[in-house]
């Protein structure tokens, strides 16, 4: 799946109205319709995005065979943040939290994950380059648009972004149903790197070990029942949120 | 997408494994091998039961083209709970979660609600049988077996449903994006109905005025960053179980 196209109705309206900035040019199938078409064209000339109307085989090839529902927009190119320029962006700051991905598989999940941290006031997703989703058009419509506004850091290896979080002032808290503490035992600390583990099999051990703590989340018939990787990364992200974010007023509590 | 099947490897050994009493035959595709079948016929003996093989076409036919990935198990009629009968089997006690679903379309937000409900213990969901979806078996898989363990009640009505609950000694609280008070002001009530909205729409107005409360997730950049009706869910049903079943040590915090 391209990861340089937003495709559907809804994530191209959305990519319009909220990340104009991101359109390279929007390719409309020539048997889309009016109202939709006229929304669309409206949309663009007023965000200034020049657009081509082409036949629906042309989007088809455009998407590699996925569903686009007659509107495709190119993307520019997303400037990639390296993680140690993310890092000092976030120098000096008091409360910031930092999602690490430790190889999430399923793009569902990657979008789920990115839509979540947006909305719980996350500076940033990292994610390894290798043996994971990666954020393609199937994560920007499950993410609804977050995955192009959220910055996301591509690493090589997580175990050594976490000794980097650690060596720049952050507390690093593996979510990990092993873990004796719950999540709700203490507050997360301000500066948090919140590392989350692959669907099923969790953190690795390697990763686990090098975390400063590790936090489970409470559930009810253990080893029945188990969470969905990115509700896990939910429940951590808005444990941050609450204990960071609303005492200060950032979020109204 | 049929209700009475359970389809793929992982599905189908949770289901011997944790719910076999739902097993009523087992159907393997003839191209299915070692050391995995020895696994599957292995698990079969063990809580007895029959299986049959087959050619894969005649499993696709009874997924409907769905992907099963040579495994199909049939399964027993499940005992479908009338709201009056469950409600009645929560009498009296003091803490009780039930989430009622307004109209959820997607499955696969079915099946991650279904799960999360079992994890934090809730004791039902609730849904509605029109514009909705059903407990079929995409949802069996998405909800990791939790459809096959929790109680599922079809409704007709969601407001009576919230009349009937309210009727019943319990608390109904709607998720609304619009209400004042936020998820964090207060605990949540120990006798619980939990109200959750469909994908986009959220409440329907309606329901949102049936309702004994309503609370907000804190979420930052609002108007941009929305939340996954899944998610949402997984918030608040973790939120009770923050307030109720960890200080009564059903969990331990």
């Amino acid at each position: 799946m391209p990861e340089d196209i937003c495709r559907g109705r809804k994530p191209v309206i959305d990519l319009l109205t909220k990340t104009p900035s991101r359109c390279a040019k929007l390719i409309i199938a020539d048997n889309v319709r009016p109202p939709f078409l006229d929304e669309l064209l409206d949309l663009a000339r007023s965000v200034n995005v020049t657009w081509q109307v082409a036949k629906p085989e042309a989007l088809d090839k455009i998407s590699g065979g996925e569903k686009h529902q007659g509107v495709i927009c190119r993307l520019t190119q997303g400037k990639t943040t390296g993680l140690d320029e993310f890092l000092k962006s976030l120098e000096g700051m008091a409360s910031a939290l930092v999602v690490v991905l430790d190889h999430i598989e399923d793009p569902h999940n990657l979008g789920a994950v990115i839509r979540s941290a947006e909305a719980g006031g996350a500076s940033g997703v990292i994610y390894a380059k290798r043996r994971s989703a990666v954020p393609n058009d199937t994560v920007i419509k499950t993410s609804a648009g977050a995955s192009l506004r959220v910055p996301l850091i591509p690493v090589a290896n997580i175990t050594r972004t976490i000794e980097a979080l650690k060596a720049a002032n952050f507390w690093t808290v593996g979510l990990d149903g092993k873990a004796e503490a719950s999540l709700w035992s203490e507050e997360l600390p301000g500066r948090c790197g919140l590392v989350v583990g692959a669907e099923g099999e969790g953190l690795s051990r390697l990763v686990s070990e090098s975390c400063d703590l590790l936090r489970r989340i409470p559930i009810k018939q253990e080893g029945v029942s188990s969470l969905n990787a990115s509700v896990a990364a939910a429940l951590g992200i808005f444990e941050w949120s609450r204990s960071n974010l609303s005492s200060k007023g950032e979020i109204l509590r």
